[in-house]
């Protein structure tokens, strides 16, 4: 038994794309258009990190998806927690969660998905602007 | 970059347990209880690929978990998709799209988190009774 993706829906593929690629860092794989069932499949993942994979599901006919509560967030670890929220908050991406604790950081997906971003190893020592950055909405 | 978990909320973290390891065979790696915060994490893993994990956030004061439509699901490969069915029909979980085309199937957690589940290679041979069973519910 094998972990292969986990299934997100967008309502908006180009600023999911923006989104999951341009801003988080993860790479487009593969996607193939469904002319039948009018959708489209990306399927992401980090670089170096293929195996585990987002499955982006944007269906053509228009929708809004909203969060339920059983669904939680997806994990990444990242390099210099920093500067990914920096490199997010600098293309507009709220930090609902910043990483205050040099440690741990939230963001939301254009569609809601919860997004948790841990630094790898040991934290980070407390530095500004995060140390003394208050959160915003939830995550 | 690298991919740690999806976090789902559960309602009654012994029946998640049971659908998660017992039923679906995903194995119980760590937990840990935060008496303060009142909640209890506890990250599983397919066997063999304890990279790609489930985080499991049990709230210890009641609460219903709903589904939205922005996350739509979890996907393992299996090594064969009817046993796999067989396993979780014979525990009692409902086959919500049963694997007629001996590829996909899909069936959902106590909490309504919908698991894609995927026969690894190519396809099986059509078998009953899964090649003339209906869906039930949605997925």
């Amino acid at each position: 038994m094998k972990y292969l993706h986990t299934m997100v829906r967008v309502s908006d593929l180009d600023a999911s794309l923006e989104f999951y690629c341009e801003q988080l860092g993860l790479e487009e794989l593969r996607r193939k258009d469904f002319e039948g069932g009018r959708f489209t499949l990306v399927f992401l993942a980090a670089p170096g990190d293929p195996d585990a994979q987002v499955e982006l599901t944007w269906n053509w006919d228009p929708e809004d998806y909203e969060g339920g509560r059983n669904f939680g967030h997806l994990a990444y670890a990242v390099d210099d927690i920093y500067a990914k929220c920096q490199h997010l908050a600098d293309a507009g991406v709220t930090i609902n969660r910043p990483p205050r604790d040099g440690h741990m950081a939230f963001v939301r997906s254009p569609d809601g998905i919860s997004i948790e971003l841990l630094q790898k190893g040991d934290p980070l020592p407390p530095a500004e602007p995060w140390a003394s950055m208050p959160n915003q909405g939830s995550w």
